[in-house]
């Protein structure tokens, strides 16, 4: 679809759609948006002006159906995929990033560390890929020197950054805002410091004594992006890794310099989202919210999670999801998905499952809070279908059809219980739904109510 | 343990933890939980007096171990369990009472609808149960007529709340705020009415044409109550069963009659709390909270969830543990938890394990949340052993040690992992705790850059 969008674009300077909207150009990519999240062409084009909306979508990534991060949008989900060295493959990986496309993800995330060949596993899942891939490039930083900080050069980071965005890598997670004067506020913490490209940054600053390379070199990476139209994904290397963390000196004085480079990516005209934590209180969700869009002028944010307690271990995609629903509630534009496994070890296919659904929750529950045109009109589908004891039709509506299917199957299999009025909770007898009154006798029983009022 | 604190109190009028609070008296049950609860016994007494909490502590009921609900105490969560006509016997619900008192249910409610003789499965219930016990009278009311809603007397329910009474029931929840005059009001709602009690009672007063028993007799009931000190959970019949339907005129409506009728209660000296939604947007919770406190005098809130949207089939339990979280955060007391077979069939085993510790995580976030003392301890020690990597003491604190575990060990099951400083999610060589900076490098790196600031 995309080839022939991006053709005439080829050879020129800067290729980002803030680039094209900023010159008051709406392109393929914007209308596709707007179509899909039923918004005006033109408001697409100025909220990507403005930088309160991104479209995640490297030229190179051709298949890519395109999609929109923004307050202005719906709300989005990302999964995370990749291997570790302990576990998983190519095809494992491949089949992951179906299964999240499948239960809806707007977004995946290579994370690969290991196991594979890393290029390989990158390019095989962009080319199956509909939705914006993102990934982290540190990592593979610090393979390409076999893992020695001491040989790790600010040149092999943007050596690596720019391959990612030939192999077509819609946004990056780059670790800019994490500065040397940063590290001193990390004392007092439980777990200091939680993010694994922000931990390598870390040690490479602490051992040779230098600036955050990802920081001093920011312009050039920009020059970089503008060639791809790759998005910033401005990470949050000190987010907090456990409630006693949160919202502390270190994370805010990183969010700051993270204001500052989307500012300096906006002279670009580079697209940026903003990453967030990460572990959070309940009551401190919206004050993190609200102080992003502050600090970064409302470039669209993107938590992981918020967990809301660290006492989940095997139920971490519950307890994010409702730190997650509320950050959305508030404004936040992309939710990070956690799965069961977060904390314990890799994810398989059934906790991307687990995770996603989890995840696709808090963000629709978010857009019906924020009252998003239509948002709870499928809401009100199901609980037709539901009252009308449509069980079919309630699965299909329901956003892990399989499941609900399943589910109620456990029970009652019989191709006839698909039009029981009733379920084996409640059995035939109790289902209040089962003794519906009508209309009729609500009407007749007001003007009988009414009579007897009158008389007295 | 209670035997010898109730001989005393053998043959008394009122019974009830709130006559004697009213009349100063600080009885073993007060103290017990002020121990539980790290509160002095005297603000126990006064909370109960002022009706802010509730003992629900029956004179029959004498190995329950006490508890409170109400907003000085740590929120609290019910777990429902209870045979259908469809699925399950006895010695099943006895082990689902076994596994939610495993996985922290503060309370248990027998919703027995049929399938079992219904009093031999509560008297089961009542007697293996170490936590309050509630029920739904109605639905046996109308099992004892044969489901004639003609042949349905005002006597007979109240035959049956008193037979309860004296098996030893805790708490039951009565649906005495339904007045025929608010049925009119259900009009223009998607899905009606979705209580069973609630449907049952509507259906007698347009038969009948007359008021709810439940509501003309409530001296009567109240009068029953006091001699065993049984706890009032004013039902709500008109909570909304989807989002369309919350908020609206019917709910409110009863929501004041149930603040009447707990007044009422409280000049019986009779303890009570009221039952909650349902299915509410995350941006009305706040208000539906608010709104009971105001208009029910701040009894205690008991909430059903609420789910915060209706597509969630099958994760039932994830989108109402959102809501429950928020609730419980703005100051509910109770939140009573959803399976994943919620909408779809009955719960075994499993569900009730998903249910539970996903309400664990809902009301500990809750308390957090509300900075009551001492509440993110566990989190914190956890976050230490998470640091550490002393994984078995991760699982030890989290919330359910053996899925922990077993989610470690899926990839990692050798005993020589669990001191592993990293599991399978990162690998060996990415675990960001795996790269601790030390106090004193950071303090070194801090006297540096002041130096070089020095010297600028």
């Amino acid at each position: 679809m995309r080839s022939s969008w991006i053709k005439p674009r080829l050879g020129k300077d800067n290729v980002t759609q803030m680039n094209f909207a900023r010159n008051g150009y709406i392109t393929e990519e914007m209308d596709f948006v707007a179509k899909k999240e039923n918004l005006p062409s033109s408001l697409i084009m100025e909220e990507v002006a403005r930088g309160r909306l991104i479209i995640p979508a490297n030229i190179n990534h051709l298949n890519l159906e395109p999609m929109s991060i923004g307050i202005a949008s719906r709300c989005k989900v990302n999964a995370n995929i990749g291997a570790s060295p302990n576990a998983s493959d190519i095809n494992e990986e491949v089949e992951k990033l179906k299964l999240a496309v499948k239960y809806g993800a707007d977004t995946v995330m290579d994370l690969s560390t290991g196991g594979v060949n890393l290029d390989e596993v990158r390019q095989a899942i962009i080319q199956e890929s509909p939705v914006p891939i993102g990934t982290v490039p540190v990592y593979q930083a610090l393979e390409s020197v076999h893992g020695s900080i001491d040989r790790l050069t600010e040149d092999d980071f943007l050596h690596i950054i720019e391959k990612h965005c030939q192999q077509g890598v819609d946004y990056q997670t780059i670790h800019a805002g994490l500065l040397i004067e940063h590290l001193p506020k990390v004392k007092g913490r439980i777990t200091g410091i939680v993010s694994r490209g922000g931990g390598i940054l870390a040690q490479w600053m602490l051992h040779h004594f230098k600036q955050n390379p990802l920081y001093t070199r920011f312009d050039d990476i920009c020059e970089i992006f503008k060639k791809y139209d790759c998005t910033f994904s401005l990470g949050d290397s000190l987010r907090p890794g456990c409630l006693h963390d949160a919202s502390d000196d270190a994370q805010l004085a990183e969010l700051k310099t993270l204001g500052e480079l989307t500012r300096r990516a906006w002279e670009h005209n580079v697209q940026v989202m903003v990453e967030g934590p990460g572990h959070v209180p309940m009551d401190q969700i919206e004050f993190n919210v609200r102080k992003q869009m502050e600090e970064c002028s409302e470039a669209p944010f993107y938590v992981l999670g918020p967990l809301v307690t660290d006492i989940s271990p095997g139920y971490d995609h519950i307890s994010s999801a409702i730190g997650a629903a509320m950050a959305g509630w508030y404004g936040t534009s992309m939710l990070c998905y956690v799965t069961p496994k977060e904390h314990l070890g890799l994810p398989n296919a059934e906790d991307v499952r687990e995770g996603l659904i989890a995840y696709k929750i808090a963000a629709h529950a978010a857009d019906i809070a924020r009252h998003r045109a239509g948002a709870r009109d499928r809401d009100d589908e199901l609980s037709h279908a539901r009252y009308n004891f449509d069980w079919n039709k309630q699965f299909e509506l329901s956003l892990d059809p399989e499941r609900a299917k399943q589910y109620h199957d456990e029970t009652l299999p019989e191709e006839i219980f698909k039009k029981a009025e009733f379920c084996s909770m409640c059995g035939p007898k109790h289902c209040p739904m089962n003794s519906k009154i009508s209309d009729e006798s609500l009407d007749q029983l007001k003007d009988k109510l009414e009579e007897c009022n009158t008389s007295v």
